[in-house]
């Protein structure tokens, strides 16, 4: 599991996932001629950039493997991403999710045709049941991101900013367990070692933050946040060594600043993003990094409930006073 | 003014408009292998696709036309596409604007330089308030929708979507003054004349339709509407005769429509979608056409207040229990 991801193997991937993932736009957050430019992951197929690693992960299991099913554990994107995939390569899919799941992640999932097991607690106890079943029945597991495949898959993200921002010199991406960051960095540093690339995290869960900054992963204790594709408590340890070797520097975020970029994506670039989809975009926002410098942020996913974001409009107004 | 526009005219502005529009993406409605396209017009400069229609007309006048400033009236869109151009074109602009254009519109075309006159009243009182102006200080007069050049420049729209969407078979556009569908259904027509054209009215200002219906211009009695961007009640005579040549059908939706269709844009693509935007998907969620044919929606447009839309996903929620 800990093979370590090349530039070769994101390039493979981009090869396999044209038929099923789109080359997503890069959109200007507010007008021409401004620095920020949106990466729109959250036009991707299934809502969310996880298709990418979650197919190429598939794509890349033998038929033994295959033929067992596969399992996988999400609060949401990653389970979709599973469910497209496995739909699309005609595979049995079980995964397990936290029972506080967005409902839109849920019943997203089981309308691909794959078998949802909600798990009452957090990611960390649906992690737990997915490797217990996996181990009890044999289906073939596929980690939301310590894996070099799925890592790979993310990593596309990365070719495809460098060729529709050629002058790009900052990238920002949000970071939960670390699986898109890691891809991204690789593929950003093996061609343009001189492009910063930067993670972001909310302040509720800085979970690699914390790893980044002592230099050994960290386990935190559970905290709510809007962002819940990134509430991950302990960062992959594969993920955790390729930040330390290719990312620049690991930002935090206030939870009022994420529902502020919220907003702000919704009026600037007219783009519906979740919470862990508006961190990178958050963090430039709240001035955390040079913002002098020409910046592609990923809006990682858009994935809400509207109810849930129909609150965070009305937070954010009466905070605007 | 009366000139018909032809598709080499349409053509003529896609060439000028490659430095400043953008080819907006053809994104799947609710994900693949369904067969409804959205054209994402709110992923335009200034949030509408108003700006290819405004530059297209700022790009034909003689200089004496431009060295005397131009002036045009909009409830919103069509004032940010000409503020936009006069500034690429270092033109100065006076843009009439009823008193209750959403804020968003109103601001966004002040922050680009324009000078705003605030009409009370409804789009025809701006309107004429600006041909009023147009005489006194000799401000050359740039129409929303009732002009060859600006119908021409809309038109380019047409070309992406054949171009994007090969075997397209029904284009749905939204329609108030009938510039948008003007350009498209002569695009369309001209190069592939099997597609169906379909044109889509608010039930509140259903001044087209009625027209179309009876063969003669209409002008209607006054009613509020979500969709101020198609808020209109006499169309343009131009526009009408070209809509009478070439549109197949023009259907109506219920306001209620319109806002399960701006909730479904958040929901599906992720996209935000003004009143007048999510018209032609109110219309093909609404089955007001033959929802078996391959579909491209045009989604025209982005610009709403935040308040607005919050109340727009709550009214939606109650509706859906």
């Amino acid at each position: 599991m800990s093979t370590m991801p090349t530039l070769e193997m994101i390039r493979e991937a981009a090869d396999g996932l044209r038929r099923v993932a789109r080359q997503t736009p890069v959109l200007p957050f507010d007008g021409p001629g401004n620095r920020l430019l949106i990466k729109a992951e959250n036009l991707q197929t299934t809502g969310s950039f996880k298709i990418r690693g979650a197919y190429n992960k598939l794509r890349s299991l033998t038929e033994e493997e295959a033929s067992r099913g596969v399992i996988a554990c999400s609060a949401g994107n990653h389970a979709l991403g599973v469910a497209f995939s496995a739909k699309q390569s005609g595979l049995h899919a079980v995964i397990c999710m936290p029972d506080c799941a967005p409902a839109v992640k849920v019943e997203g999932t089981r309308s691909l045709g794959a078998e949802v097991v909600l798990v009452p607690g957090n990611y960390d106890d649906a992690a737990r049941e997915a490797e217990r079943l996996s181990a009890e029945k044999g289906y073939t597991f596929a980690h939301p991101f310590n894996d070099p495949f799925v890592i790979a898959g993310q990593g596309t993200i990365g070719l495809e900013i460098l060729q529709q921002v050629p002058d790009v010199r900052q990238v920002v991406v949000p970071v939960g367990g670390g699986g898109l960051i890691s891809g991204i960095a690789i593929a950003v540093k093996s061609l343009k070692p001189e492009v910063r690339v930067i993670g972001v995290q909310t302040l509720n869960v800085p979970s690699m933050y914390a790893s980044f900054g002592f230099g050994e992963l960290q386990t935190l204790r559970d905290k709510a946040t809007i962002a819940d594709g990134i509430h991950v408590l302990t960062p992959g340890d594969l993920t955790f060594r390729i930040v330390e070797k290719y990312v620049d520097d690991i930002v935090t975020v206030r939870e009022t600043e994420i529902e502020a970029a919220i907003v702000a994506l919704l009026e600037g670039p007219k783009l519906v993003a979740e919470g862990a989809g508006a961190a990178a975009v958050a963090a430039y926002m709240a001035d955390r990094m040079d913002t002098g410098l020409k910046t592609a942020a990923v809006l990682s996913g858009g994935n809400i409930d509207i109810s849930a974001l129909g609150k965070i409009m009305e937070r954010e107004l009466r905070r605007r006073g």
